[in-house]
């Protein structure tokens, strides 16, 4: 078996959000970022400029020389991307939370290099702190991939395929839904000539005491005093904002069982 | 009518987070803290120490000689309080999201001192940047309160009762609801033997984001991209976990909904 003790070499597939983090933040930790295939050529060129790397025309293509391969595209089309790459001589990893290792094993060495954030179009942010799950197919491999984290990242965690995927569906909930209640507040308030700026320190402290405390704790609010009035009147005023009113007679009777019980 | 164009010494009613919170923050900036009443005798003393303050034995013991009497205490206790009050020269507050300024309205000068913020007691936290919501029976009340409020936050807004109601129920959202997700997530990996604070750094920039783009710019995930096994995988993954599912279907729903009609 071929071992890499040390990883230099790095190809793309895929040129989204978190192919272009990564890629910002190996080739500014001195790796040299060798290639990128996307199915959107526009995409894979302004990557390919961006990090001065050759964009491959075809997976087919993709030099099989590099030491790392990373398939960063959407967690559906990990499978398929596998079923189609060339024999690769370094280690080929996926960034997926969902999908298990296992997707890869027609490579001789393979793993995961999952970063537990969330990675938006054009905007920066320190990748330094999220914490990175690694998983590799064997020993030398994670020690490898375990290495290659730790020069981005303060945080790296060797995790199992089934825990990555439960850690997954946790940041779902506390990325994805949480912002999809910013988008509720944000429609409510624009309907009703009021800026949703207003809620921004409210936001960010909300996120900044469960750093400290548990979220348990933490709780407040009408529902968490059982305070009736508050919630019917506020369920009354939601009249005409049918799915908003849905979640907020979900979450405040979940939240009256929890605490008074 | 009696007329308050500057406010030095100010009483309190409550002696919780909202109260302490304002206290400090009004002690910090010069004025005096007269007295407090709460029907809870040790948490009024622990109070009167800190801020070196009377305790009041009974509601109508009041010294009705303040220029601003805070009534802090649950939403739902406003109205009960009001109606026991004696005769106070100054302007009477209270620090309600959902209580309308009229509930004070026996007073001469009455109005509304309502901080955009989540407060949690042993937590020390930066009030300058809360949002006062501001709300005066007149003219020059208001104008009173503002320069209160003014000297405690950057940010001061002259907001109706009805705004406000509004303003609290949005918040109740991002805030009260948002932590509830936190504890859900956070009960599910300890379940999992997992370590929420993996999550913390996802928390932050989840809420950092959205100070400068808008969430539904900002929405990502599984039902955002439609990506129907994830969301299959993650429902089974919750079988035993009835209540998080509950919320996993809702909201995966209204996203999916909303991002690809």
């Amino acid at each position: 078996m071929k071992v890499i003790d040390s990883i230099f070499s790095i190809s793309f597939i895929g040129s989204g959000n978190v192919a272009t983090h990564l890629a910002r933040a190996l080739h500014n930790s001195g790796h040299l970022i060798e290639e990128v295939f996307s199915p959107r050529l526009p995409h894979a060129k302004r990557f390919a400029e961006q990090f001065g790397c050759n964009v491959a025309k075809d997976l087919k293509e993709l030099n099989p020389k590099v030491n790392l391969l990373i398939i960063a595209v959407p967690d559906a089309k990990v499978e398929e991307v596998a079923k189609a790459l060339p024999k690769i001589r370094g280690i080929v990893v996926h960034t997926s939370g969902v999908t298990g290792m296992d997707a890869l094993k027609d490579a001789d060495m393979f793993g995961v290099l999952y970063p537990l954030q969330t990675f938006t179009r054009n905007r920066r942010m320190d990748i330094s702190d999220a914490p990175f799950c690694i998983e590799g197919s064997d020993e030398r491999v994670s020690k490898s991939l375990f290495q290659l984290a730790g020069k981005m990242s303060r945080s790296v965690q060797l995790i199992s395929s089934k825990q990555r995927k439960e850690l997954h569906l946790a940041a779902v909930m506390v990325s994805n839904f949480v912002n999809h209640l910013y988008a509720h507040s944000q429609e409510y308030l624009g309907r009703r000539q009021l800026d949703f700026s207003l809620l921004l320190p409210l936001i960010r402290e909300t996120a900044a005491k469960v750093q400290d405390i548990s979220p348990k704790k933490a709780q407040t609010g009408p529902a968490r005093r059982k305070d009736e009035p508050t919630i019917k009147t506020h369920l009354e005023m939601l009249k005409s904002f049918p799915e908003t009113a849905a979640l907020y007679h979900l979450f405040s009777t979940q939240i009256k069982k929890k605490y008074n019980e």
